[in-house]
């Protein structure tokens, strides 16, 4: 497989962005029963930007398993705003009490405490609604979605790995530690985002199923250890959150446990380990390859 | 059909209590990478006390359609853990606000904030995760039942319910709006716990489920006039919670809007109506009907 040129990838990022937003805007149109400002509030929190790292992947999957973009935009849909909202719940007060959020006021900040509780519960259970009813995913397919993105998103993945990181704050952690709560917290759904791309091309293939999750599990520990020297190296105009917010609230991060050199070395080998997982998969894995070392070299 | 015995509801009632709890303390028990914290909330929240009004319907819903008991378990498991969620939500300070709940501290109260809300997202998550890997039902019927309590629980039910609520508060708000209101907030976890029931039997007799919707949408109105009646006439000690909370909140109640009077008149004739559905089913109706007069008769 070639390389992909690396002026490819923003027009392909470009387009999974578009398609995923249309997808999540269609399902937040539909909500007529929601009163309007709770509405507008997930409007608020699923639209107004964000790189959609997640659902890049999920479309990156299913071509990489021999499927149509298209097929990406419910399993997409779904990831982002499951994504969507953990940051709002978050970035609450009684959490990690964040003002800023790619950039604009958090949810919080621009309506009030309730509201953002209550967009993120609605925003949880519309992301397994619209996996449920998709007319794109066979029954058993969708049955499949479902059992991955409750455990990434739940007590198995993400919620499990966010109760960690708080119970973590001022805490001494040692490497394993922090591993695994990176493991739950960002990189359960990022390897859901992998698995469900290959489930809407409908691809059971357990070889290419564990080369993807290998792959997901590199890309997903470099995020969060480039997410932590970005913490630590990036201005706040590019983060799109306050700079040294980590540092201020004591929390171990991989520069912390490591030094700056060593955690850029590390992530650096991570990528080179994703790369070797998708060496052995058969298809056309371009866009994950080209995601992997977008993922890393957003400030070099 | 004859008549239940009164003293039949509660051995009945007990027995339901009984698998549910034990449902939800296997699936609990599972959650091996959760901080032990967090699971402890969960279990703190979900298994300490109840009426279990949902999976008692659950149940009976199930032998209503010809199914046996042990076929409610999952679905029952689901819907009291999603309805257990919503309580710990409802609680936190920036909502209710309540330091009561089942006549204990609620959780944010027991435990902290961060937590309930995590402990809150997780059972909501877990709830979806145990209805898409239940082994008792059938794929189809599995995606039914997500399907109907992704919607119910959700943005087209008790979320937008919850919000519309909130909005509320110290509001003018006419019957019609009221009961929109409530329709969403409490009434469609109740219609979803008989439809849960119901698909356990893998019934989709559209004239069944009907009159099942029917007898649901009554007495989930029932249920909140009683709720209401009581927020008045119960006493602390009775309620779990405290007496007069509402009228406190200065929230638009049935007994503000129609008077105590009338509001138990309005919960008799929702109760006639539910029965008048039930006549139109062939099947075990007993437990249904039992629990409709149970609703209204708590106190009378």
């Amino acid at each position: 497989m070639t390389q992909l040129q690396q002026d490819s990838l923003s027009p392909f990022m470009a387009e999974c962005r578009d398609r995923c937003d249309k997808a999540m805007a269609s399902h937040l149109d539909s909500l007529t029963v929601m009163p309007e400002t709770l509405v507008s509030a997930m409007r608020y929190s699923a639209l107004l930007g964000g790189k959609r790292l997640r659902p890049c992947l999920v479309y990156a999957s299913a071509l990489a398993t021999g499927q149509t973009i298209e097929y990406g935009d419910d399993a997409a849909a779904a990831i982002e705003l499951l994504h969507c909202y953990s940051l709002i719940h978050d970035d609450l007060p009684a959490m990690d009490n964040d003002d800023l959020r790619r950039g604009q006021p958090t949810l919080h900040v621009a309506y009030d405490e309730a509201t953002a509780i209550l967009a993120g519960d609605a925003m949880q259970a519309l992301a397994f609604q619209i996996l449920s009813e998709s007319s794109r995913y066979s029954e058993s397919v969708r049955l499949r979605m479902l059992q991955c993105l409750t455990r990434a998103g739940g007590c198995h993945g993400m919620v499990a790995g966010q109760a960690i990181d708080l119970a973590s704050v001022g805490q001494p952690i040692k490497l394993p530690a922090l591993e695994n709560m990176h493991r739950l917290k960002t990189g359960a759904l990022i390897m859901a985002s992998v698995e469900l791309g290959a489930l809407s091309a409908a691809c059971v293939d357990e070889s290419i199923l564990s080369h993807l999750r290998g792959f997901a599990g590199c890309i997903g520990l470099a995020f969060q250890v480039q997410d932590d020297i970005l913490d630590v190296t990036g201005d706040t105009a590019t983060l799109g959150k306050q700079q040294g917010a980590d540092q201020a609230l004591n929390k171990p991060t991989y520069v912390s446990l490591l030094g700056l050199d060593e955690a850029k070395l590390k992530a650096s080998r991570l990528i080179e380990d994703a790369h070797g997982h998708l060496d052995q998969i058969d298809g056309d894995t371009r866009y994950l390859a080209a995601l992997a070392d977008y993922i890393t070299g957003r400030l070099y």
